[in-house]
């Protein structure tokens, strides 16, 4: 595939096949957008056939005329067996499908692909190699984050006295998208829904949502209910930005806390409790760290601060503190109190912890990490305290 | 639920339990955010579950404090059988899922919800509910049109002389945003993604996509390889703008061409084909008329105008000329030559007959419509000829 060098294709589809063997799988096929374009460097509607043995096939179905190794055109997945067995390969005993992610009816289809085959599920096999990113995967999130974190300094001048949360994330996006966001928040999982990110001014972030984010807000409308809603910017405020930094399909996730004037005293003691909360984390989160040991790290720190009540969330609770990026903005490790993840170097991780205070808003920061033997390194470089917009 | 009038779930409701009826399934459990958002006016994390008689239960796992009726607070599925027991009622023998959207390992569990019940497919329940627009549905289309001209009649003055179409795009994206437009391109199925729409400029308007959109693009980033490229805006050129009209939840489809300058003859002269295929099309789509002789009808049009080997595309053709819209982009009736849709007075269709000319770009209009007994009524009115933006 032209998009990615096939040095590093050896590289992802080295991590699927080792899985592969210690598994007993003779192979996966893949369909899923962010899956394909892992395994491929592009997004294609088709199928990433990959065996054991790392022989990978791209049976694609659109665009017409993709250039590269290895590209099969198809029109239907029901092609693929009599194609491998034209090429002399021999036919799956057991296969890998992304049942956690795929619909039911696409799967049942699938399955009749190979239909002497054992069904298992894949999703986890591309979950874990995805959650170790190769070098130029971090080099992707690392250009990301520094796009992301030069569009956050120029916030400030975006600001103008009276407007609503709405028209400043619109000056946000507008300069995002001018900077080469490709706007697109991936999410992984049926329900997560999100437009380009979150900003979130004075006690609209106390209002729960249905999703899993870290952080609530109304929405403008019932069927986005996330988000800024209308309110005007007002002193006393904190508005809270987090917006998508997805500059080059890889996105990082950052957070920073502007306002109008002074905050109050708690507000502005839990914010600095974020504050050390990410350091404390980024110091502690080398590879081998437990990821429930950081969680309940962050926790305690909260706790000791009597901040524990307005800790992430305040009428709805969220029930982590950290989550990894990439493709999308919901990969492993999972920094939250019963994971089961230990960190890895190349591990990229967002921590966020993030606190509501009422009638003021949300305060706290976000950065994405890269993990190392000896703690995380930062990607959204920039300062951390409250800024003032005014 | 305090979103949706009352007789307005009871409309909805209605539809899905007269079709379970018709089939002999008891009862519907419901999850996809589209489908949530239909049978309860918003969205939130959980189930709907509507019997035969059409008893509805809102199973909500987040936000909390929602209000309204059969509201019923769970932390997962497993507890939904108990909870209808206690309720005195009887479980249901046969249960619909949506098997067509949810993931394989999610309708896996849900089955053991109801581990008696015989499991079928309810996402043709849900699309033929959706596919007939309530008044209620056709107001927010209808206010969602409004919206989308009057966003579409200020593009001339957003643009500058030597713009590219990425900059041009961004301007009507802080346009569309500041009047409301919630962003969001909700899209049925698995692979299909688009960030609030596409505008294409010149020769750009000829790369396939992976899509099954109408138009393509080669998009800023191979991880999402659609629309605009960074091409610049020239004379000559045709600038393709078919951005997200998702001003109340209901999306309105909309497409007008622009160009700095004339364009060439055979581009001026496929833009008026467009034209005239969605008036006669508007004159024949009245309730009862079959969408595969809309399509062929449209066909015929291109091939007796000689333009055929540019209709719906250049390099790549897309497979039809018209599909539903509403809470999705992609709802029924699809207008295509093997759909077996037969309209229907309150469907909201998407006409989009479009051409690409080789050095020039895309031509073409698209309007949303809704059907009634005598034909289509426009929704999107605005000029429909090639826009000057000079």
């Amino acid at each position: 595939m032209k998009h990615l060098p096939q040095s590093e294709i050896a590289l992802r589809v080295g991590k699927i096949s080792q899985q592969l063997n210690a598994l007993n799988t003779d192979a996966i096929l893949i369909s899923n957008n962010a899956n394909i374009f892992y395994t491929s460097g592009q997004v294609f509607s088709g199928y990433a056939y990959i065996t054991k043995d790392g022989e990978t096939t791209y049976f694609v179905r659109r665009p017409v005329g993709l250039e590269g190794e290895n590209i099969v055109y198809i029109h239907k997945p029901e092609q693929i067996a009599d194609i491998l067995q034209a090429q002399g390969k021999t036919l799956p005993k057991s296969i890998g499908l992304e049942l956690d992610i795929t619909p039911y009816s696409s799967i049942e289809r699938l399955r009749k692909v190979f239909p002497e085959a054992v069904v298992s599920n894949a999703s986890g096999i591309l979950r874990t190699a995805r959650s170790v990113k190769t070098a130029y995967e971090i080099d992707c999130l690392t250009r990301s984050g520094i796009k992301h974190a030069m569009v956050y300094s120029h916030i400030p001048s975006l600001f103008k006295e009276g407007m609503t949360d709405l028209e400043l994330q619109v000056e946000i996006e507008r300069l995002s998208r001018l900077q080469g966001c490709l706007g697109q928040f991936r999410i992984s999982g049926e329900s997560m829904e999100l437009f380009m990110g979150n900003l979130l001014c004075g006690e609209n972030a106390d209002n729960p949502t249905p999703y899993d984010f870290a952080m609530g807000g109304a929405g403008l409308n019932p069927s986005l209910p996330v988000g800024c809603d209308g309110s005007t910017i007002k002193p006393g405020m904190t508005v809270m930005v987090d917006m998508n930094g997805n500059f080059t399909g890889y996105m990082t996730d950052m957070t920073r806390v502007f306002s109008v004037g002074k905050v109050d005293e708690l507000a502005q003691k839990a914010h600095n409790c974020s504050i050390r909360i990410t350091r404390e984390l980024a110091r502690a989160g080398k590879a081998g760290a437990e990821a429930k040991v950081l969680y309940e790290h962050a926790a305690d720190i909260a706790r000791e601060e009597g901040l524990e009540q307005y800790f992430m969330g305040h009428k709805q609770h969220a029930g982590f503190v950290g989550h990894g990026v990439g493709i999308e903005v919901n990969e492993l490790p999972v920094i939250a109190p019963r994971s089961r993840d230990i960190l890895s170097a190349g591990n990229a991780i967002a921590l966020e912890p993030k606190f509501v205070i009422p009638h003021v808003g949300a305060v706290g920061i976000e950065n994405t990490y890269v993990v190392t033997e000896s703690g995380m390194e930062s990607l959204t470089n920039a300062p951390e305290e409250i800024i003032s917009l005014s």
